[in-house]
């Protein structure tokens, strides 16, 4: 079998060393080109010791990438620039997985007012196809453009789905707290995520207005037909992986039995291989999933009362991102959902 | 002037190490007594290196401790401890500081389900003097005994305190998403709170059901007169100190400003020497408090919608027990209220 | 071909969870047996998320545990478990590899000085083969019995080795200064291994005097031929897995050039698929080998002196421990010796 | 008495930070002046939330600081900075006190070599005065500018001072294994010193060569009186703050008895208020000392052979920097030693 030619713009990030981290491997795909800026001519291997003798490839410029030798290009790249090759990839008969947020908002002038930045190929936004598997894996299948979701979105949906799926909540005071190790910040020099700035602290941050939230509001709408309103406060916490996002939704009927509610997120989930649901009232923990592509989710409902809520868990960089990415990638390839992310996570 | 002769029953664990740390610098305060089962005749600075020199005093055995030589106890055992000594020390005339749970509850049934014990003195749960200094600082300043708030009540409390008294929310769905460092599971040999198990993670724990949950509602229903109903979920941060509350609630009325629900919180706390509350939607964060008796406050209102976003936080072991024991000690003993707790954090 | 049927006792330590992590993803291991005596009768991924649908196998009691149907037994238990099974096991033709202590010091009283017990089995002391595979390869192919080296013991052998190997250096002054993450206390409640107790904070432990040193002196005398005098300090890193050891050692002629002794590095290392070197005064760091069988090395000379500075990282749960000890199984089986041991860390 | 006028240059770092954190609190000491070119205009406080309504104080733009007004002015600037305000605040009378490099070293050409720059006034380089206080106690009460010792070069000498002036090892051998939390790197947008890059990780840095060693070496040399030879190899630990210096020396004399060593360790620091000799064999940690300026120190004797190690803790911003600093600005004033410096440590 002719192996998967792909290849990823924009990988000194963390997002972009953890699809090669995946995709190295990945037993049917040969990365062939990896472009940054500011290491060309260097191997991957020189830079991140992690992947010594596992990525025998060179960073090339991003300049002059033109992809079409390509079956599949990733962009594990800052917010912009996958727009700006994707129309040339597509015609190219390339297929774009965006680890970006380029694609995510259907609404052009609501990406643009959240992103800063004049989208440069807004025809493009609806032909996107938005990458959370458990939802969309028949248009995934079939997808050319792929807008992979956001780490937060991803663990607020697998969590919210569902409650919503089935009518149960009232959509009016959705509540999402999450909480995200500092890898979610990204791979760049700034104070903010400096080791001292960050460690043995706690804090929220955007917690007026984060893009995510937009982001969530639009899939979930998908999912209820109508309008919802979410609360949704992001935190960092001191680690360097992992989001944990504790979901609170009011029972639209009170009476429901706590093994009704259980049952709803088990037959939910019962044929995804990547979203555990835990036995009721659990206690996930993000290094149970910790450099895999699982969700662990456990469904609690304090005093019996009207209050659900949903402990939903996962690696940000993994099913928040690339595994997330890979899995896409399997479906479009006509792999195995699973080939390739089969991991079992380092305890401790 | 005559020092405070003060005792300290159960010293070995965090919270008791910590008001050896506050109570060895005040100024008038003598520490005549320690007790510990286990280490009786060993000297303070022998066992915790962060004392030598400053603390020189012997471990005695609790057994045949009377207390009738101090002027004030201070129990930093396990819950359980201080009700066996109280009667009798009440009786003395010594006054008495219960940093455990044994009279934060005043309904004796309610707080035997969730202490799992027999309340051998029930006739003191109504003499008890809530210490939440904030809220009680006439009463505590006569009182016997101080039921010294938990952890998490007292950051919990703080933030909703000002929206309850000015009637601003809908009291029949807060909830409270709370996180806090390790040292709150206490000092001992637990798997659970062992490095390995904890660090680089994250979780939720006893999300279903917490003691706290009762502590604070009783609380809070003292502030309203009526009923309220909470949702609390306490969370682990693989860091030592801190907690970290965030509230949320629902504005009654949509149209109040963020100026006027801003104004509401600084005038609540203006004259309040330990609580500060941060520019509007600030971004409050555990180290900034780390060490010290200080509550830092900021209040959000996500797309000026109708719910405020309230983050609390504190220091768990300070503010959230010794220190705001010896507040209340300073109040009692016609101190000023912040003499001995005048301390600038450390950062990083 | 059929799979080795293995069994591990003792496996609810760090260890033992490690080598169940790599035997379950083993291509050709099927695990049999599991034994606890505290946990018989739960399936491990009920214990250990990480291995959730990974792992289906239930823990049975120690007790009556015989063993003949197994090709090999790993021995992941405290020191002087093994010995107890080890003669009845070797007599029914069952290979062993003993990730404890009990059979890696070939002097019964020095042993039973060390490890303060009696030891069981002492004829078998000459028997059992000292499982550094980098040293002992022929042996441990054909060998029943499998002394696997202590964490320390490996990092610090690994990085001695082709100097003493070439007569280069001093063996009379030999200072090995070392570093472990937590994990390396094992896996029980233990006030010692807490977070609070540990978390930002560093300390040397057992500088006087560690068992870790009698074995490394005992194999590098075997290198050798002669006396080797080596200063051994453990630390205690806040961290939870990796082993960091700085040697240092006074080149017999100081006129080696630095390009010599890079070379001399490289070349006893060029057929080692598990020991990288890196290039002449890298810094290699824990994390580059965090869940991985490697050893990375890198050698310095300061000031171009006459003193060579090696520093030697592994993961102590994995080369330290559970890696080699399916890297030896590997051999002893007749695979390939990187079989199941294929991994790419995580970054970060 | 009239209050000690106090500028620091350069106070937006760690090291700069924790001056202000103990001179807002120093009885006698007031802060009239604090310069950052980025940050002037705004309260301190308003930058750093641990200073909140306890520094009032606005930065200023460091052009046009003259310093006239000032008793003495600290320096917390980067190297290079310090020298050139100098001469003029020297000539106006104004006292110095250097937390950089610039006066550290005697000899200029190896000044220059070492921190890439020309000196431009090494006619100071003699008349500065080397502010190890434990060593040089008297010069420094008569200084006009003190060179502030480096964090790793307090450590190590204290460590080795005792054995040097009593002549009791080789110092053709020494060796110091120096570990150091990330705030030693400073507080700058920077990826070496990024949460996810070093949290978990441990490694060496500079090890083939490091700035301060040549700075212990020159003040080794003025006990001894000789050369000194000193291996020196800086490792960075994943926490915020903390130096641990491990210390190896050959004894010439190996009958000298432990008792005696640690007489010699006890009898040199009797009278020294920060620096504490742990009982023999001890195992100091630097949690222990974290925030305060202290120095503990324990000596062991592996095997009772001919090698000693001193193991010497500190915090690197306290007695490695800042605590260092105002001790000596205290003798300069005619205070005493430990005014303003009577922190108990937090624990955990």
């Amino acid at each position: 079998m002719r192996k998967i030619r792909a290849a990823i713009i924009g990988s000194t990030g963390y997002t972009g060393i953890e699809l090669l981290r995946i995709l190295s491997s990945h037993p049917t795909v040969e990365i062939i080109t990896v472009t940054s800026r500011s290491e060309k001519g260097r191997y991957v291997g020189e830079l991140f010791p992690s992947l010594r003798d596992r990525c025998e490839v060179k960073y090339s410029d991003p300049e002059g990438f033109r992809g079409d030798s390509c079956d599949i290009v990733f962009f594990a790249a800052p917010n912009g620039v996958a727009m700006q090759y994707a129309p040339d990839l597509l015609k190219a008969g390339v297929r774009i997985i965006d680890l970006s947020a380029d694609f995510r908002i259907k609404d052009q002038f609501l990406w643009e007012k959240w992103y800063g930045m004049t989208h440069l190929c807004p025809h493009l936004l609806k032909e996107a196809v938005y990458g959370l598997t458990e939802t969309n894996r028949e248009h995934i299948r079939s997808a050319q453009l792929i807008a992979n979701p956001g780490c937060y979105p991803t663990a607020v949906q697998l969590g919210y789905i569902p409650l919503l799926e089935k009518n149960l909540v009232d959509t009016g005071s959705l509540i999402a707290d999450a909480k995200s190790g500092v890898s979610g910040a990204g791979r760049k020099a700034s104070l903010h995520t400096a080791m001292c700035e960050v460690n043995e602290s706690f804090k929220a941050y955007n917690a007026s207005a984060h893009r995510h939230q937009p982001e969530i509001k639009q899939q979930l709408e998908l999912v209820t037909g109508g309008d919802v309103t979410l609360t949704f406060t992001p935190h960092l916490v001191p680690m360097s992986r992992g989001i944990f996002a504790t979901l609170y939704a009011k029972l639209l009927d009170g009476s429901i039995s706590n093994e009704s509610l259980q049952a709803v997120f088990e037959q939910r989930y019962i044929d995804e291989p990547f979203v555990d649901v835990l036995p009721f009232s659990a206690h996930p923990q993000t290094i149970s999933v910790r450099g895999t592509n699982h969700c662990h989710i456990a469904v609690h409902r304090p005093y019996d009362g009207d209050t659900v809520v949903v402990l939903s868990v996962e690696d940000n960089l993994v099913k928040g991102a690339a595994g997330q990415a890979v899995q896409n990638m399997n479906l479009m390839c006509g792999l195995s959902e699973t080939c390739g992310l089969d991991y079992i996570p380092l305890f401790p």
